[in-house]
């Protein structure tokens, strides 16, 4: 699964900079950082949607949009998925994350 | 990282049978499907604000959150990461997966 | 302004029922609710996208678009914007509805 | 019902400038622009979850939330509902509009 993130995101990286006429990626980078965040949205609310019709096929396809998604806007911010992952760890573990999440927020 | 996802994983199918009053993760599920689904949309939006604002840790954090929430959702659909990963690698790789994505979609 | 929004909802109840390959609204519904749905997500994350963009002509473009397909997704389910603004009123008048938003929701 | 909308706008801009601490309009306002967006897509999502589970009463409660939170934005932008309906009427009436949006968008 780590060599599915690891080839997605060298996948996008190198498509960052191709043609436009023939990269969804690189016309999605050409569109700008606001397009792409509009796309991850999009596909969040496509996610939720298949969730709700209980679509196990549907949730795997729009979650797979999603992460895809996800890659391109961590891309363009130069993070990348290490760097989440760090982050659920830093929260003193994936423990620790289930627990600060519990905490209520506004 | 992969191992990070797996023990994210672990610890959610964990969590779903604990006790509501002290998992977050149990609270979650005993709210059911729609519940999680919405908790997933709102960490989607925040992202899509966070990375707009060029605000690098806010994204990290966010995304850190929406995979959370994600992965809380498979786990109620009884799908997992390896599932969305495996979709990626069957769009003929991912290569595959980002022209299929160029594809428009009404 | 109640013009407007009469006239808008009396197209759309009419459209609903035309050929779907002349209107916009009649292609919509053959889809059915969750594409609606659908599409007042998209269009609520595009609004928030230009509201952070500080951009008032796209606020105001992408509101109309929400605020179209709110219409759409009311009329699927025979609603109409009185049910909301009564609901509004409902709230102890508008003045209640603010003081009952400032009540934390989980 | 325009005059729901008209005592809405005017509860919202009187709040505005009132206390934080006992007004929910003059809280958000104080938390700014990106909070009050959030707010508008979080409504939203709950709006899409509502008009799936065929929920009318929740759709109605959701819908006067997510009208809610747009006066709130569209306040802060300087904008009002009549900026929003007068959009509506520039695309060539509402029956341009319904055109207008059948048009395919990338």
């Amino acid at each position: 699964m780590s060599d599915a993130i690891d080839r997605l995101e060298a996948v996008i990286r190198a498509r960052r900079a191709a043609d436009p006429d023939t990269s969804y990626v690189a016309k999605l980078t050409a569109k700008g950082r606001a397009k792409m965040a509009q796309k991850l949205g999009e596909e969040a609310v496509e996610t939720v949607i298949a969730a709700i019709a209980d679509d196990r096929a549907g949730v795997t396809s729009e979650a797979a949009d999603l992460i895809f998604h996800l890659a391109v806007l961590l891309a363009d911010l130069d993070l990348s998925f290490a760097d989440v992952f760090a982050e659920l760890d830093r929260r003193e573990g994936v423990s620790g994350l289930a627990e600060k999440a519990a905490r209520p927020k506004d």
